[in-house]
């Protein structure tokens, strides 16, 4: 149930209309907007005799009825698109804006000239935000686990050089507050999708949050994810596709590319493509970047290293700076059909 | 094993390497090419001393082994996009060339003003190919299976009346005569994708075929399905990423648009994407189709109907023409892009 | 809808709610039963004002509407275990009867030394039904397509010689006279589950079938093409869980051994497991075979080979004669089990 | 690589052996046995050169390199089974040991009454371990989250009344020493089998460990999670297969049962099955139970509840108090014939 208050309501009008809400029971999760005060209020049962009471009310603009089970969340809820922006040195970045935004950078931080290299060559041909990890989920506990919190200060390095934004994985909600402190956005990861402990931490982080889709977790499931975090007080959340797991054995993931024009749908928050990890091999990785920007989606996220050759990890995955370049290149009259469309719906 | 003759080679040279092959005891499986024969020989056992006889013979350019189980559909075989081309009043439509091929039309034939109206409405937005099915696979015995040869009669109607070429259904081995008598391609849905019986009796129809990926066949088990119908005397074969069966249940099925690159990196034979089926969402189907343009697709089927809500089947699938016009409109500058790019390879 | 005569009716009673059925635009498709008459009738729409006008004619004892979209096959219309009884030498086998049935044999017909071993093999240790494929489906044009009519052959000698039933595949539907003139029971593969031709030819055959799911079919869709079988007059079907296509790479296919009871709970045909292509390790065969009898199946068929590392086709997952032999001996007192829990459904 | 010493070696001659393994640049995880002291080492490169001189050394009795990706949990590691021995006041029950352990209780904890009468039930029938969620993880945010804490202190109630083992699940890192000190057994769920911080938590927790598959995780994947366990200092883990996630929506996961057999052959770790989250049904249950003892699992985890209608969660899948009488009692045969079989190895 959301609760539109009217224009200029008074502290004291929205306190009232929380009270009656309470009365029937149930529980109020959000309060959001400048202008104008959006209240929004779950529980179970009939709401009807609760949204009779609140219409009722001399200072309520409208009381509706959210079926989807994620709220929040949802194109119910909110018709306009959730914009996410970064402020860096350089300026700002919205993610969900009138910009496609491209994110790249190596699977891991190694060291400090291999992370200074990338953000350069990232920055050159036009990416706004630096990836790397600093903490690596790996199957096996004898691989390569992050540089931890050495990691994460050389990031802030690369965004103090090329004024870059930052994202990078917490896999730890004893972690949350760390990351926080260097990254411009937290990444949680496939394998942590319904990791529910750590979803709960998010909400007070203060920073935006991306969020990839688990391997076999359906489209319905990330939104309910998301919906954790926000309500839990964070409602700056990107989702991102990233593959899921199929019998097919060509390519590491199946890319769900659908899955974008379908949440463009459903919610308002912005959707990230990572065809580095849903594909698992450097040459599939350009016709996916223009897929995923013929269909809809409003950035990506590339793996992209010096030597792929000699990466640490996802070697097979990550471009060479040269493929970058020529990708970067290549993506750009896709990206101005992209802009033009705007802000014409993915599903016309 | 293939093996180049020179150019110009006698016919008695070709003989002579064919009498060699065999007795190494491999079987000879196709003699290809104007100017230059191809010849390709299959068989067990390591082949090194056999290309080391053939290529010691003075007739002979090259004799080399294809590693891929599939031999004759594979780009070891032959580099360039074969190229399908069907002869119609207004023209020549070639699948696998210069122009982004996009084929249209109902699920199902269902009486003359339906198909007739459609072609019209596919014609004018620029489709090139009519679809609709006289031989429906359908799940339930009790659920119309299609209007047989009257529908195939119907379909020559549309094509005489607009110069539109068919594209329909075979499901047995005993209608491919018949239905080869209608069609300028004959379509094997994605539950025959492994009938072998189908598969051998489409070597000597005489019409180009287009092969619908199972909904759960791996793209390696696509290219031997492919290799049956080469194997048995037919190389003109499109391939077709129709989605493939997961656990997401927001579409019907996963449109797996990386095989798209993958095929084209694998084989030279043209690559058609089915956005009605792998999403069985018609207000996801634009989208789609533009992503399969820019991922290097060589072409479209996508169901449209005079009036979806009364089809006799996928009527939840199924554009109207509104729609269709829509989204014919909208391609065009993708089309444009993907024209531009023509012959660098989808990979990049 | 399915209308039970009462006991005793006349044929012109049967005739005269026939036609009642008919002016109500329904189509009848089978008349069963030898005491009593049970007539059933397809058609869409609300069947309710039928229904009654049938249940006020004096001959009829009962007429109820089936919800399942499969109308024969289902429990609802008949709750007894279909029995299939094959004739031999040797007397007669019941499969789902009293006596679990296990089937076994290689995977192709080799030569007649090898099947002749084998039926042997098979009879000492109480197999009652012999496999062995003449037309076999393989992924590769290259590869062994089977001994065709001369394995036919090579099967009856066996049958012959040992009194155990033939169960073989049928792959194309010019084929299924010659099959049905050597074999007990038609097999359908799992790649032909959907060959909705090849499922029409089967109704008059006079054999029973063993029809295989697909790597990709739901059990409601192994149930609708087991009703295709029956609605063009066969009702002779025995079901078969060979494993379906997953994520997992440690066993060819994933056995989804509960289909075993979700079955027993829908439909009144019988089921089989396969654990040879489920596992495709002989050595995980005999877990799982004992797991399908423990869970409530009416039977087994197995792959076992004289020689399995020479075997032309599936020798990883054919057991030695040994290992058979073993087996048999083990699953016994798991039988003993089985029978001493018959008629209690599998369900509990 | 694992080196066993000599019986009787001295710490000395361990500590030499260690240096000489650090020497070589492979790290030291976990130093075993009582008689026999067993070193594990791991590290990248040819182990050869460590170990021709580590076998060099007088108190060595044996050096191997232990070719799977998982060591500690391998089969090379370890040949018989881990036995995990849960002390209550009803003596010592054995998971992994001579009998089949049952494990059962409600889904959550929901109070007082019903975990006291859910426990003398599940004590009555014969099970030896409770369940029960004290922290629950739930799709949604405004689902029923867990009684948590007070739901440990009804737990422990639970067992000083009925002198059955507690087993339940932990979420989150920071609550890995609230749960220790309440339960026998904790319990890691699907959706956080690869969260690795957690995964890491345990190590020291001084508590058996039940790590239950993910739903779209290979069986490697869980042997390499629990790898984690291990390689943290905690040896005593069972792993469970409770379904992963497929097509198929008859049941709400598919069980693979194949999962037992194969990890029978691959650790040492005992197995458990959870018939109850792999079928989604009570009905279907009893016959996975059975399957499941038939197969050779070292265990079942159910659920069960006073009232399952009106249970907080999981109500269609856990079984009446009479449903469960009569399980356990149809399956004492089956227990029979599994502890006959014990300790022929499940894969014959």
């Amino acid at each position: 149930m959301i609760i539109s208050m009217k224009i200029h309501s008074s502290r004291a009008d929205v306190d009232a209309v929380c009270d009656r809400i309470r009365e029937f029971g149930y529980k109020i999760h959000a309060i959001e907007g400048e202008e104008r005060v959006v209240i929004g209020a779950v529980g179970v049962g009939d709401v009807t005799a609760c949204l009779e009471s609140l219409e009722a009310m001399p200072q309520v603009e409208k009381a509706v009825r959210i079926s989807a089970p994620y709220k929040f969340v949802s194109k119910e809820f909110k018709k306009e698109k959730t914009i996410i922006s970064l402020k860096t040195k350089l300026g700002s970045t919205d993610i969900g804006g009138d910009e496609f935004v491209v994110m790249a950078g190596p699977c891991s931080v190694e060291s400090e000239k291999q992370i200074m290299e990338s953000a350069e060559a990232v920055a050159a041909a036009g990416g706004r935000v630096l990836r790397g990890g600093a903490f690596k989920p790996r199957t096996s506990p004898y691989d390569f686990q992050g540089l931890e919190g050495e990691g994460l200060k050389l990031l802030a390095k690369a965004r103090e050089a090329t004024g870059l934004a930052i994202v990078t994985e917490v896999m730890a909600d004893k972690d949350v507050g760390l990351v926080a402190e260097y990254a411009d956005i937290l990444q949680i990861g496939a394998r942590n999708m319904q990791n529910f402990a750590l979803l709960k931490s998010l909400g007070s982080c203060g920073r935006p949050i991306m969020l990839k889709r688990g391997l076999s977790s359906t489209i319905k499931e990330l939104l309910m994810s998301a919906e954790y975090i926000v309500a839990h007080g964070n409602p700056n959340i990107m989702l991102c596709e990233r593959g899921i797991r199929t019998f097919e054995t060509e390519t590491r993931n199946t890319c769900d590319i659908v899955a974008v024009p379908v949440l463009n749908e459903l919610t308002h928050l912005p959707v990230i493509v990572d065809p580095s990890h849903a594909t698992g091999k450097r040459k599939l990785v350009p016709a996916l970047a223009r897929a995923a920007v013929a269909i809809g989606a409003d950035g990506l996220i590339v793996e992209a290293h010096p030597c792929p050759e000699k990466a640490w990890s996802d070697g097979a995955q990550s471009l060479t700076f040269e493929q970058w370049n020529t990708m970067m290149r290549d993506l750009k009259p896709y990206m101005e059909l992209w802009k033009a469309n705007r802000p014409a719906p993915a599903l016309a």
